[in-house]
């Protein structure tokens, strides 16, 4: 696996780069059955909804190498189980369910072949999700990146770069064609609490790359948006709605009621696995609560008092009217979203 | 010094509970010199803008008590020199150059007195300015109170507590209040990145109050709008403007446009030593630029990557539009805070 890389297959094996250690560590942890690879998404070893999406696929394909059976067909019970196990991992990113339903959706179409090239058609199917992924961020930087305007100041939230994705990212995606193509930017990065992707990996793969960024709290968005210092924002989506609303990481409707008051464009980058039509508004979409420990802790140690109980949704909704545009791998989406993303969707 | 007392005077020396060990440890420092006094404020051992007034003119005392002099006005020049050292601690505080003016003041006035008698005048006119810092705490919770609706969710961020004061605090003043006349009330407590002041004090002190509470993330506050769970948001300041421009923590200013874009009522609580009638608006309040360590570091951990650069403001200013209104020791100040602020200040 090449330095930040969020997953990858090797030799029968799902390889999850613990991204929970970074900065400080870069371990690489390898995966052979499909119960450590759920465990490595509810644990948030690996995050960022694409990046689901290739660790689960991976996870269907494991299953798919190492499950015994004598034909392909019997393999489909325990596809069907794992992708039961890897869907209820994380209750929010549709990337995880629209993977594992390609791969089940796939292996009840090759069941038919011999089992040894049944076997190798998984992998291989789960390769073409990865890569496709990559070739989707790649696509969604260069339509990004004419929406920075020049020596731009751009404001993301959480991390929703190569680490989220299979690379490149997504909302870091315009940021990093515009960095290639000689352009000059500039990110301020919030530090994204409670789990500190910001901090921790959006300043970490920018520094790497060697895009200048400040880092800041997140409560310090609206003093820099109010000083001027800010031209746009742009941020990932765990999942979108058939009328554009966006449910991203915790922190981001906040932002955009900012930007709307501030006159700041609000982008969202995402693929298009991540809207979902069956989905007609974003009150339809489930918030998950995860633990007031990781609030209540950073690191290991207590930062409030013992017996504080924190709440601890994970993610909000944006809602469209907030949205100035969704930049995906085919383009930019721009209001009314209702019928920019059925246009879209029925292409 | 009783539990959660930020600081008193004792025997000739000045009491200051380290604030930065809370909530794991309580440790009160006895310091008798100016220096000391001046470094624990500057190291933030004590803070809130009333707490570091006491604090100040405690400091005042302090060389008012161990200075050496035949004559009460040979120790002018010593309290002009302590004056400028407590001063240039904190450059934000309003109430710290209010307190060590008075202090500095009163000494002029006072110089005419035998030495001894000058002596313990300073340290009761210290006392004095603790004494009134606590009763203008109780009268602000008095008048607050009624701001806060049946079974009201209020919303606070950083600590404008009983540690921020003389004790009782100004923002929680109304709660407390709440609290003690037996209504329900629900405190949502922001963490305060990137010190924590939420976590760490609001969260300690309301806790021991007995007061129920959910802490949350800064980022979350608007999601807990959105959800209809705030019914209003009360905080402190550190400095008010003559036409009710507010400087507070960083934080308080996005909290005020995310109030105002949702229909819910914005309290600032502070007493009225807080008022700079010398600045006409907002724009010429010095905005305090702390170490990037601050943002980079949590409990001595470093959570960023190595060389990369935080931005830190510590204070952000709040317009006068957005804030309905200031809860003061005499009352609550309406719009528009131009007129009303001048004729409280002159009366």
């Amino acid at each position: 696996m090449t330095q930040l890389q969020s997953v990858a297959w090797a030799d029968g094996a799902v390889l999850v780069l613990d991204q929970r250690l970074l900065p400080q560590q870069e371990v690489v942890n390898r995966y052979t059955t499909v119960a450590d690879v759920a465990e490595s998404i509810r644990s948030m070893q690996v995050r960022g909804a694409p990046a689901i999406g290739c660790t689960a696929a991976y996870g269907m394909a494991l299953v798919a190498t190492h499950a015994s059976a004598q034909q392909s067909h019997e393999l489909l019970p325990a596809l069907a189980a794992a992708r039961t196990q890897l869907d209820a991992s994380r209750p929010t990113a549709v990337n995880l369910f629209w993977a594992t339903r390609r791969m089940y959706e796939y292996a009840v179409a090759q069941q038919h072949l011999p089992i040894a090239e049944f076997r190798v058609s998984m992998q291989r199917e789960a390769q073409a999700i990865f890569d496709e992924d990559l070739a989707m961020c790649q696509a969604i930087g260069r339509h990004g990146e004419p929406l920075i305007p020049a020596r731009g100041r751009v404001l993301t939230h959480c991390n929703a770069g190569g680490l989220a994705t299979a690379g490149y990212g997504t909302a870091l995606g315009p940021i990093y064609r515009a960095h290639e193509t000689g352009r000059a930017v500039h990110v301020y990065v919030d530090e994204t609490r409670p789990y500190l992707q910001g901090a921790r990996l959006t300043a970490f793969e920018l520094q790497r790359a060697g895009v200048p960024l400040t880092l800041i709290t997140d409560n310090m968005a609206a003093y820099f948006m109010g000083q001027g210092l800010i031209d746009c924002i742009i941020v990932g989506a765990d999942r979108i709605a058939a009328n554009g609303d966006v449910a991203n990481k915790i922190g981001t409707y906040g932002l955009a009621v900012l930007a709307h008051a501030h006159g700041i464009p609000m982008y969202v980058a995402a693929p298009t696995s991540t809207i979902d039509m069956r989905i007609s508004d974003g009150r339809m979409i489930p918030i998950e609560e995860r633990s007031s420990d990781e609030v209540t802790m950073i690191g290991g140690r207590r930062i409030a008092p013992e017996g504080v109980t924190a709440a601890h949704p994970a993610f909000d909704v944006t809602p469209a009217r907030l949205i100035n545009g969704i930049i995906c791998e085919r383009g930019v989406i721009l209001p009314p979203y209702t019928t920019a993303l059925a246009d879209l969707m029925q292409k």
